[in-house]
């Protein structure tokens, strides 16, 4: 992509765009009138200190405390499963040779979940490559009734990634080929551990991009991302997984291979069963290939970073952002002022704007950059001499909207480093999306570090998370139910994104009716009658 | 809306453009050189004479011959069910007082779909208001094995609508009530019963616009739409209903009512069990209401109706659509030079353009008129000057735009008056599409009246259908399993967007492996386990 216009936008737009060259800094000017260091400058220094740490890599646990068995901290009774015998390692030694792991060193990085709140004691890791070989790892798993817990990158928030017990752990992350792309369609076709950032660079180098987008890209699976049904960044613009996932190829808890595998855009041929795995977090069947629409590769994406003087207005910021930039709005994501906070304390990231109680990031996605700035430049004209935005910073070239992307997507590593953190991740109606935060601060007082909100606005998502030097059983008690009957109270939902895993599951009948949990319960017990698939996960257990 | 340029367009584009005052007709030149009466007038005039035929009404039918029993035409017994007694019918008429249909007269249209090609011999029509009478009905037929067959708008293709026997209609008429519509995220919730037109009016109104478009939106129920997972002319944009579709209240079979009726663009609260009746055509649940998500109205649409010397050029001009429109591109469709000829010969509808061997209708929807004109103009310049396009004609106000989708849109009728009609609905590859086409022309020669081939090429959507004077089992000797066959030697869709119903039910195995039509026949014993929904309809009936 040529390197474009990327200024400081000015309350006279376009009048102070200075072209840049590719790696110079960007002469920038403020429309607000404070006169500040050009941020660029400060933000790129910081990144080059600071990479990011990918999830599931073990950077931020060197000096972390030791995590407490999920089966101490939690009140959980392991259900009679089988125990792994050296029979049963000989058995996957001959399914899958050579690939089965009982270094318990090297089995702690697969025990322990990224936000190292839970730990499971599994004894065997093992890394089919092939779905034949997930085939037949399931079948001799359901025939000595053996309990298994799929994992894919291990970036899940909500403790559905790892064993609670001694489940045996079987990786995707051999399983990591691309099977096919189609050019014209855009439709790619791959094994479920294929990592979604290496995923959109293969698309992208062939001019389409993933439609999802989300913090964990760089280690989490494809399959995983589909099995948690994620949201992420891109959900505003590309909508659901419900609707962009193709077809799946799924192994069944006997070891059937259920192969859905098509790339069709429209296929009614009966019940659309792909929907059952999608979001079942591992629960119905391993997923093992998935087929993905792609959509076109934006010729032009412009980020705008912008400061709120409050809530009202970033709502009324959204607002006129949906009338105003339409079909190319791709992105509305918003932070407050302490996660602005945290994300310069513990990464030393800084603001690029003036110091404001909320921000928002807006990002355009679309065919024809005269046509984007021109409507980006209207929108930001208006926003600005209305006062809905009281400070701002335009980005157009990849590496600078990296740099404002950082702020927003870093907010969950920013928050690990702070302590121990509770995370809620609720859907609410708009209008009350920020009340549920001021609320709680309120009710919390000192007793938390920080209380912050952040999400996707435009989704109606709030990322909720409250820190603390460590677990406390009196905040959690103070936390829930409280935030969940909140969030009940305006029929939203408890897990927007996040899934259930093993942290939710006693929630979910704050937003699902008894008749639906029945239902859930009655499709579980069909798909995996012995319950060996990511037992204690998704739905309340059934002694 | 202001009325706009509506100008068939030149090779120098703009340079023709003239204001158009409403209601008057347009100057028009053609740029291919043609001299020809402007076609506007004649188009204009032919709509008033010949109002469109609304589906499920009886207009179609009053000459035609009568409708054979379906259960004499095709081989199907009678399931054991109970047949409706007098007790039965003071039953209902307690549950829903003088909403008990039992004259034969007015039980005549649900009895017969609307191809006319299938009649049921149902005793009663049932029409409840709320979900609380669909649920006492469906406890009452559940406890005395009652066979029910919901009904809509009764305006299927496949046979899915109407009763095969008995079975009594359960018909959503009554249930037409707007339950909420939320003005800032467009978030709609309404009863199944609404038709799809009417609801888009009220969107319209509210300054969005329903996620579905299809031929039939004045007669077919929003729920029907659901049920059968319908497609249609804005899915290019807009997407699945398995992605818009936030929420759904469903009565179960035995009279459980499932309410999961949120308004929340993000809920990964267990499984989405929405996603199982969203295209089970009434088997394994009734939708009683609905929440969808509405996209914002477009403030500029343009439809341009293009005429292409091949289908290769057919393909090449939507390569070049998806490259230069991008994000505005909000549909494409494709009809060939015979269906024009029907639309033509029975509609008297003449076509905009030169006589062509391929047509293509490109709608775009955008934010901002100048933007998206300049869009349209570079993609029209750069076919017609490529050769991709022969002729054409752009409308941009509402009334010529409507013009030009009637001439897509009422080919279903066209063929219907043709005389029998072979419907076949597929996907296929795009670079395969039309040689289904061809290769079955080719297999027919003068024993087929017509076969034409149209559809949504965007979506890789065939509608390919023939005409005869008649029924013949001959005929359809020839045509089946050749078609099916042919399909699944591309790995397409036996049922791409029409559903299976009661005509498609033995050919789901061309599409679907043994494995996910086993798992199929489980949840419908899970859901349905006396199998009185909807019988003999979306799976192979069991014995």
């Amino acid at each position: 992509m040529v390197p474009r216009l990327a200024p400081r936008w000015p309350v006279s737009l376009f009048q102070w765009r200075v072209a840049c060259t590719p790696g110079a800094f960007v002469q920038q000017r403020t429309w607000a009138g404070a006169s500040r260091t050009p941020s660029w400058g400060r933000l790129h220094g910081v990144a080059s200190i600071s990479p990011r740490v990918r999830r599931g890599s073990s950077s931020a646990s060197s000096q972390a405390p030791e995590v407490v068995l999920t089966c101490e901290r939690y009140p959980v009774r392991r259900l009679p499963f089988s125990t792994v015998s050296e029979e049963d390692l000989a058995a996957f030694e001959h399914i899958v040779p050579r690939r089965v792991i009982t270094d318990p060193e090297e089995l702690e990085a697969s025990n322990v979940d990224w936000l190292r709140t839970m730990r499971g004691c599994s004894k065997v890791l093992l890394k089919p490559r092939t779905s034949e070989e997930v085939s037949h790892i399931l079948r001799y798993c359901h025939e000595k009734n053996l309990a298994v817990n799929t994992q894919g990158g291990n970036t899940g928030l909500v403790g559905g990634s790892v064993p609670v017990f001694d489940e045996i752990i079987l990786s995707t992350a051999l399983m990591n080929q691309i099977i096919s792309f189609q050019d014209i369609s855009g439709i790619l076709v791959c094994q479920a551990g294929c990592i979604l950032e290496e995923l959109n660079r293969y698309v992208e180098e062939r001019d389409f991009i993933m439609p999802l987008d989300l913090g964990a890209k760089g280690s989490c699976h494809i399959g995983g991302n589909l099995a948690t049904n994620a949201g992420g960044l891109r959900f505003l613009r590309y909508g659901s997984l419900r609707g962009t996932v193709l077809g799946l190829e799924v192994v069944l808890a006997d070891g059937t291979i259920l192969n859905c595998l098509t790339s069709l855009r429209k296929d009614n041929t009966g019940y659309d069963l792909k929907q059952l795995f999608i979001g079942s977090e591992g629960t119905l069947g391993v997923i093992t290939a998935v087929s993905i629409l792609c959509p076109p590769k934006p010729r032009a994406v412009n980020v705008a970073f912008l400061g709120c003087p409050g809530f009202a207005e970033v709502l009324q910021t959204f607002s006129t952002c949906k009338r105003m930039l339409g079909e190319i709005l791709s992105a509305y994501e918003f932070m407050d002022a302490e996660c602005m906070q945290l994300v310069r304390q513990h990464l030393h990231l800084t603001s690029p704007v003036q110091e404001s109680p909320f921000y928002v990031l807006v990002e355009t996605s679309g065919s024809r950059m005269e046509h984007d700035d021109e409507k980006l430049s209207s929108f930001l004209e208006h926003a600005s001499s209305s006062g809905l935005v009281t400070d701002g910073t335009l980005a157009t070239d990849q590496r600078k909207i990296k740099m404002l992307w950082a702020l927003r997507e870093r907010i969950t590593e920013a928050l690990g480093r702070d302590g121990y953190v509770y995370k809620y991740d609720v859907s609410l109606p708009v209008d009350r999306l920020y009340d549920l935060v001021t609320d709680l601060r309120a009710r919390l007082g000192s007793k938390a570090k920080h209380v912050v909100g952040y999400g996707h606005l435009g989704d109606g998502n709030l990322h909720l998370n409250v820190t603390a030097e460590a677990f406390s059983q009196s905040l959690l008690g103070d936390l829930e139910p409280y935030v969940y009957e909140w969030t009940a109270g305006q029929r939203g939902s408890v897990s927007a994104e996040h899934g259930v895993g093993f942290k939710k599951q006693s929630v979910l009948g704050y937003s699902k009716p008894p008749e639906a949990l029945q239902l859930m319960q009655q499709l579980k017990a069909l798909l995996d009658p012995q319950g060996i698939l990511n037992p204690y996960k998704t739905l309340p257990t059934r002694a």
